[in-house]
């Protein structure tokens, strides 16, 4: 059977989702950690494979079994296996024809910015600190010109080769709540660092280095120099994903 | 002059605030930062000597010295000498007879409780996670018994030696956001474990094993065993101290 995990973690000490030749992944402490559950070979597939440092409170991991645990107990057992930080949160049989990659979703993402004159050392982890007063008005004007469908080639990290940088973000809400500001943006699809991308190019326009008007300029110049700095893994969250019609 | 900082920390990997033979201590690690940065031997008094794991934003630390340098400039100084688990958020200076724990003062404190059905890795240190649905409408009701003053040896840890467990509670509130249900407490001081056996009982009002109507019997009790568990130091964090009239 085809079973998908929710899969919650906290990025610090990870050198991302994807299986590397040096340095542990979150991929393959799941692969390690359901073979010696299973008592075979698992390779999970991952529905985003983010990067290095950043958490997850719903990334999908799908795999092939034969076992006969139920599906929806995998989670209790394979959590008695897994490091503190890495939690699956759901397992349950999908379709054998289930790819997490190759079907319509809408991913969503948080940024956090912890925007306040110290840092909090009980949130250094799951947020960027920014020390400078940002206005979340202007932040606020400058996502919406970046919802719907746009090509993204300005918010797209140079060293990537995908066939088209044409994606659609469904939402892009910048709320606050204390001194942390949340970007919540919810897509189809995101290129390479195009979340960090977007949130150092909002950090700008919240500091008033950038007009929010000068958003559909940087849009159209399809050009990286044009948006603003990639912002800190540490404060990306991929939040969850939902899988439509296929 | 004598310099009040305000002092957030992550208490995880600290054997609490008071200086220890063994293990290190938020007190030793200030200690040591402050007299290398101003050259000579600094010794700071403490508000709240928290036990370890636990974690605040405000814990006050006071010292006398001669340095130079500004006062509120110190905590700037300090904080490119502290580890990222310790980052002060405010230095000033404050009367020559100014004594953290010898005037009036209102501290408050938070204990979060993490209540969903698997653990959030980014929220396993600074919350403590209670698989079982808690009812906070129940929270409520027996938190509203402890407001006031009263005789609070039943929720005071028999490991201690005070001339008096009278204390007086001028808040307690039970708020749930997301996930987290907050408990506020706050008082002009606390006993020892004190907010952790109330939370430790709160837990038990919530998930129905004491009624809110139990609550006044357990303080006429005066008996430790009478109250619920200590709550782990995790969950808790010192918020702040606001001083009165002395």
């Amino acid at each position: 059977m085809r079973i998908s995990l929710s899969v919650a973690y906290e990025g610090t000490n990870y050198h991302g989702w994807q299986i590397q030749p040096n340095g542990i992944t979150i991929e393959s402490v799941l692969n390690q950690a359901l073979s010696d559950l299973l008592g075979e070979k698992i390779e999970v597939i991952g529905a985003s494979r983010t990067d290095a440092g950043v958490h997850s409170m719903g990334n999908i991991a799908v795999f092939d079994t034969d076992t006969r645990i139920p599906a929806e107990k995998i989670s209790y057992a394979l959590n008695q296996r897994l490091p503190q930080d890495i939690v699956v949160q759901e397992s349950k049989e999908v379709p054998a024809d289930f790819h997490p990659r190759h079907c319509n979703s809408r991913k969503t993402y948080e940024y956090r910015i912890l925007n306040r004159r110290f840092q909090n050392p009980l949130r250094r982890r799951d947020t960027y600190f920014y020390y400078y007063a940002l206005d979340v008005e202007q932040m606020r004007k400058a996502a919406q010109v970046l919802v719907g469908e746009h090509d993204f080639k300005s918010f797209c990290s140079i060293h990537t080769c995908v066939e088209t940088t044409v994606r659609t973000i469904y939402s892009l809400d910048v709320e606050k709540e204390g001194d942390v500001i949340c970007i919540r943006i919810c897509g189809s699809g995101f290129l390479y660092h195009m979340v960090r991308i977007i949130a150092g190019t909002l950090v700008q326009a919240g500091s008033g280095m950038i007009a929010p008007g000068q958003m559909k300029e940087i849009l159209e110049k399809k050009d990286r120099s044009a948006a603003g700095p990639t912002a800190p893994a540490c404060g990306l969250t991929m939040m969850g994903i939902e899988f439509g019609g296929r």
